[in-house]
C-alpha cells in the first residue's frame, strides 16, 4: 500500500527519505522491542527477580524472533497496541518453564515508547548530520557568491541592494540555532520508559531501581525516577524543533523559487524538473518541495500539541494520535534537509557580480 | 516502508483500511493514467487529430503497460510529477511511427487530477455505503435499546434522564446530513481535467471540445468548459465533508468511551482490547480510535485549505501538499466508518431498562 | 483591550471589518437573547403555559434591558456561559409575581445558539453581497482587460501565453461556487435551537411543538423536531464554506503579489502601502493581506472540526472552542472580501495588449 | 468591538486575562515604539549622527506623544504597518529643524519587533510567575492529598491503585520543564531588532555598531550582529513553549473533568458553574476551560510555523500572520495558568484516604 507519499513507490522519490523511513518499519520497531525484553530479562536475572536460565531462554528466543506479521496485525486491531500480540508470540516460543519470566512488570507503553526513543535518537543523529551538511553547503555558497549583489525585497517589492551573503546568513542562522535546540530536546527526550501498567511499577515485583539502572546501561538510555507515560512534553518539544527546522528550509525554498523566476533570474539552478508538455521549462522542483514539506509539517505539529491532552495514566486516543503523525514529521524534516542540500549544492550562481570599484 | 500508520504492517490493522488504501496504490494511479491516454488517443483519432492506427498502437501498449517503478521514482524525484517519466516509458514502447501521437495536448496535471477523481469517486462510493451501514447499525441499536433510559450529561455532569434513542439520534443525524453533502460534493468534483500546459488547451491542436466530450464519455466523467487546474475549491469541499464525517464519528467514540467507564457502565461492548499487563481490562479500543481518527482528520484538513493558495496556473508547492494529505484523509474516514460499524454492532446493551410504568 | 487584530484600534483598519464585527459585540448577542426570551414568553402565553400578563411583564423588562456588564463578566467566569447571569439580571427586574414565568424551559445553549444563528444569518448575507461585489469587480476587470495577454506560469516558471480573462475566470469561478454552497449551508444551519437542559425539552412543561412553532415565526427561524445542541456539523459546514471563500481570495492575493513584482509588472495597482524607510516603494498590501487572511482561516478551521468531538449532551470544552474561533473566521472572511474588492477595483492594467493581428 | 473572546466584555471573564492583555493594547505597543525612537535619537546623538538638540527635541515630543488613533488606523490600512503613520504623527510635532533627525535608519519592522519583544519579555515574566504559582498549588495539593489513593485509569478503564501524588507529579513535571525551556526561549528571543530597510543598515548613516550598543543599553536588550527580520525561529520557539505549557494544563483540566464525574467523584471542587436550568449541577467549568484553551493553542501554533515561510527580506503575508495569532496564544496561556491555579487551589479533596495499615 502507499497511502502516504512517504511510503509510495514513486512519490517517495520526491518527498520521502528511505534512510529515515527505515527507522519506522515494523521490523525496526520490533527489533527494539526485542532488545527491550532481553535487557529486562538480563537485568531482572542479575537482580535475582528471575533466574539466569530464564533470561538465557528469553534471549535465545528473542535473538531469532521473526514475528507472524498477519497475526500481529489482527492482534493490534483488537488490542489497540502491538505489544500483547508481540509478547504472546515471543512467549509461545519460550520454554514453558521460563515463559512466565518474560515481560514481567512492563506495560505495552514501556516497550513502545522505549523503542520509539531508541529509534528517534538515530533519526535525530541523521537529522543533525544533514543539518550540518546543509549549513556547510550554505557556507560554501556564501564563500562562492557571498560578495555578489542581490536586490533585497520586502513585501514582494524591490528594496535596496544587499550582498548575497546577507541573505544566505538569514537562511543559515535559524538552522544552526534549531540544530542546537534539537540536540538538547533529544537529550531530554531519550529516557528509558519503564513504569508498568500505571506508571508506578509494582513494588512487589521488586528491585526496580536496580533493574531500571541495568536496563538503561544495556540500552544506553538514561533512567528517570518516574515513568513519562502521560507526560508528553519532551516528545512535543522534539517535534517542535523538527518542524522549525523544516520551516527554516521552507523559507529557503520559497526564496529560491522566487529568485528562479525567469524575469528575475537571481539564481541559476542545476537542471530542474522537466515538463511533459513544455520542453523549455526548468522547474525549481526542489525549492517547491521545501515549501510543501514545511507547510505539511506546520500542519502536523498541531496534532502533537493536541496529543498533550493525554487523559489519566494512558490515553488510547492521544497516544495513538502521536503514532499517526510523528513518523511523517521526522521523514518530512529529513527529506527536506536532503532536498535542501541538493538544491543549494546545485546552485551555479546567485546574484550578480559587484561592480568593480 | 511504513512511515504512515495507514501503510504499516501491523498498525494498519488498527487504523488503516485495505479496501480504501487500494485506490491509492501506485498501480491504481497508473491504471487510471493509462486509461486517460487510451481515451485521449481514441478521442483524437475519432476527431481526426491522430490516425486510427496510432490510437490502436497506443492502446496496445497501454493495455499491457507495467512501469519500471524504480525509474519512475527517480524521474518523479527530478520532475516533481510522475507524468513525464510515465509518458517516456509508454512512448518508448510505442512504434516510433506513432510515438508522437501519444499524449498530444495534455499536461501532467490532466492525467494526475483525472486519475485522482476517478479513484475518489470509488472512494466516495465506498464511504457512502459504509456511512449507510453505520446509520443502519445505529438504527438497529435504536430499535433494540432506544427506549432504555440514560442520564443525559452536560459539561461532564449528570443532568436529567433521556432515552437512549435521543442520544443515538444525535449520533445519526449528522452522518445522514454529511452523507448527502458528500454525495453532492463528489458530483461537483468529479470532472474530467483536461487543460493542457496552461489550462487553456492549444487551439492549434484542434477539436478540443469534441475530443473532451469523447474522453468524458469513455471515462464516464462530465466535462467542463474550463479546466480546474488551479481551482481547488471542490476538492477541498470534498475533503471538508469527509472530515465532518469523521468528526461525527469522533463524537460517537468519545461518548462510548465515556459510557464504558467502569463506574458508569452505560454501555456493554463486545470484547475490547486486551492488556499486556492487566488481564482484567476490556479496553474500548474502537471508541478511542474514532477519537484519534477524528482529531487526525481535523488537523489534516487545515492543509487542504492552505492548498487553495495555489499560485498562478499551477503551484508545485500547493498541489504537492494535497498529495501529502488527501489520501490519508480518505483512509482515516473510511477506517473510522468501519470501526464505528463494528463498535456499534458490538454493543450488547446501552442504558438501563425503563421502569415499568 | 485589543488582543485580537480584529478588535485592535489600528490593526483592525488593516485586517478587521467593523460592519461584520458589529454582529459579534456583547450588545448584539444580548439583543438576540432578549428577543429569544420575549418570543418564548409570548409563545408560552399564546399556548397557555404562562399568563398573558406575565408575557407582557417580561416584554416590558426585555425592551429596556441594559445589562450590568461587569456583573455579567463575573458571572460568566463562574458559570462558563453568560445565560445564568443574564437571566438573573432580567428576572430581578421583572415583577416578582411574574418572575418565575421568565425562561421557562430553555437552557443556556438555546439562547446562545439561537442568538448565534440569528447573527450568522446577517453575516452570511453581508458575505453574500460582498462575494457578489468581488465577482462583479472581477467581471469588470475581465471586460476591461480580459483580452490582454499574460504569460501563464506553472511551478513559478513562464509557460505559454494565456489571456488575462483566463486567469480571472480561475479567480472568479471558485467564488461563485462557494457563494452558492455558503447560501445552502446557511439555510441548513439557521434553525431555532430549543431543547431545554438535555435537548429533549421537559414534556411536563407542555405544548412544546406549538411553542416552538410560534417562536420560530417570531424569530423568523425554521424549527426542527430535535434540538441540535450536540450536533455541530452544520455549523462546521458553514465555517468550511467561509474558509474556502477566503482560500479563493488567498489565491487572488498570491497571484497579484507575484504579478506586481517589479521585474514582472503584469499588474498596475492603485497606490499601495508606503514605507517608513523607502519612499520609492509601492507595496501590494491588499494582496498580501488576502494571503495572510487565507492562511489564518486555514488554520482556524481545524478548531471547528475538533469541536465536533462534542461529548454527551453538551461539551463545555468543545462548545467554548467554537466561540474562540468562529467570530474571527467570519470577520477574516468578510474583511478579505472587502480587501479583494478594493484590490481588484483598483487595478489599472493587467497583462499586455494583444498584438494587433 | 469584541470579535475575540479575549477582548469580549463578558467572555473575557471566562477565557481572557486582563493583566496579559494589557501588554497587547495599542497604547502599550506605541509606548514601546516611542521608547525606541527616543533610544535611537539619544544613541545617534551620542555618536554624533544627529545633534544633541535634535535628540532633545525628539524626546520632548515623544514623552508627550498621544496618537490620533483614527488616523493611525487609516494609515495602517493603507501601509500595512503602523509605523509610517506613527512616524508622520511624531514628526509633525517635532520642530521642523529637527524633524529629519527622527527615525533615521530604522524600518517599520525594527520598531514593531523591538516593541514586541520588550512586551513579550513582560508577558514571559508574568507567565513564569504564574507557572511557579501553579506548581506551588500542585505541591500544596500533593502535600495535602498525595498519600490518598486513586484508581489509575488507562484507556478510560480502571487499572490499579496509585497514590494521588503520582498523578499530581505527572501534572507538575511537564510544567517545571516547560517553564525552564520558556525562560531560555525568552532569553534567545529578546534581542534588539535594528536592521533598517533590508536588514543590513545603511553604512553611510554610520556608526551603527555603537548606536545599536547604546540602544540596547537604553532598552535593556542584547544586541546581535545581524537583524532577525526574516529569521523567525526564536519567536516560534517561544510560542511553541507557551503552547506546550497550555497543553500540560489541558491534561490537568481533562483529568479533573473526568475525576469530577458524579459516579467517579475522585475530586471535590470549589463551587463550580451554575446552570440556568438545573440548580443541582456543579459544573467543573475551570477544568473544561483548560481543555478548550489547550486545543485553541494547539490549533494556533500551526500558524506560527507557517509564518516561518517568510519570503525574502520581509514578508507582509507571513509577518502579518504572526500578529494575528501570537497575542492570543500568550493570553490563552496566561489565562490557563490563572484558571489552573484557581482550580487546583479550590480542590477540597482528591482520592480516598488510604486504608489504615
Amino acid at each position: 500500500m502507499s497511502v502516504s507519499c512517504f511510503d509510495h513507490p514513486f512519490l517517495s522519490g520526491l518527498l520521502g527519505d528511505d534512510e529515515t523511513a527505515a527507522w519506522f518499519t515494523a521490523e525496526a520497531d520490533i527489533a527494539e522491542m526485542v532488545r527491550f525484553e532481553m535487557a529486562l530479562a538480563h537485568a531482572q536475572a542479575a537482580e535475582g527477580v528471575i533466574t539466569a536460565d530464564a533470561a538465557h531462554a528469553i534471549e535465545a528466543v528473542c535473538r531469532d524472533f521473526t514475528p507472524d506479521m498477519d497475526k500481529l496485525k489482527a492482534d493490534t486491531a483488537r488490542d489497540g497496541v502491538v505489544v500483547p500480540g508481540f509478547v504472546r508470540q515471543v512467549r509461545e516460543r519460550v520454554d514453558p518453564e521460563h515463559a512466565a519470566s518474560l515481560h514481567r512488570g512492563p506495560t505495552s507503553q514501556d516497550l513502545i515508547d522505549t523503542s520509539l526513543v531508541l529509534r528517534l535518537r538515530h533519526v535525530a543523529r541523521l537529522i543533525d548530520r544533514r543539518t550540518e551538511a546543509v549549513v556547510a553547503a550554505l557556507d560554501e555558497a556564501s564563500r562562492a557568491f557571498g560578495q555578489n549583489v542581490l536586490v533585497a525585497r520586502t513585501r514582494m517589492q524591490r528594496a535596496l541592494d544587499i550582498m548575497v551573503g546577507d541573505r544566505i546568513a538569514a537562511w543559515r542562522d535559524p538552522l544552526i540555532r534549531t540544530r542546537r535546540t534539537l540536540s538538547e530536546a533529544t537529550t531530554h527526550l531519550c529516557y528509558l520508559q519503564m513504569g508498568g501498567p500505571t506508571g508506578t511499577l509494582d513494588p512487589a515485583m521488586g528491585r526496580w531501581p536496580a533493574v531500571k539502572e541495568r536496563m538503561g546501561i544495556a540500552l544506553d538510555l538514561p533512567v528517570s525516577a518516574r515513568s513519562w507515560h502521560s507526560q508528553r512534553d519532551q516528545l512535543v518539544a522534539f517535534a517542535d524543533a523538527l518542524v522549525r527546522l523544516s520551516g527554516g528550509l521552507g523559507k529557503i525554498g520559497q526564496d529560491v523559487a522566487l529568485m528562479a523566476q525567469d524575469e528575475i533570474a537571481e539564481v541559476t539552478l542545476a537542471a530542474g524538473g522537466t515538463s511533459s508538455a513544455m520542453p523549455h521549462k526548468n522547474n525549481p522542483i526542489g525549492a517547491e518541495i521545501l515549501v510543501a514539506l514545511a507547510r505539511f509539517n506546520a500542519v502536523q505539529i498541531s496534532a502533537m500539541h493536541h496529543a498533550m491532552v493525554h487523559e489519566q495514566e494512558r490515553s488510547g486516543a492521544a497516544w495513538t494520535l502521536e503514532w499517526m503523525v510523528l513518523p511523517s514529521i521526522c521523514v518530512a524534516t529529513a527529506s527536506g534537509l536532503a532536498t535542501a542540500e541538493r538544491l543549494i549544492s546545485g546552485i551555479s550562481v546567485i546574484g550578480r557580480a559587484p561592480l568593480a570599484g
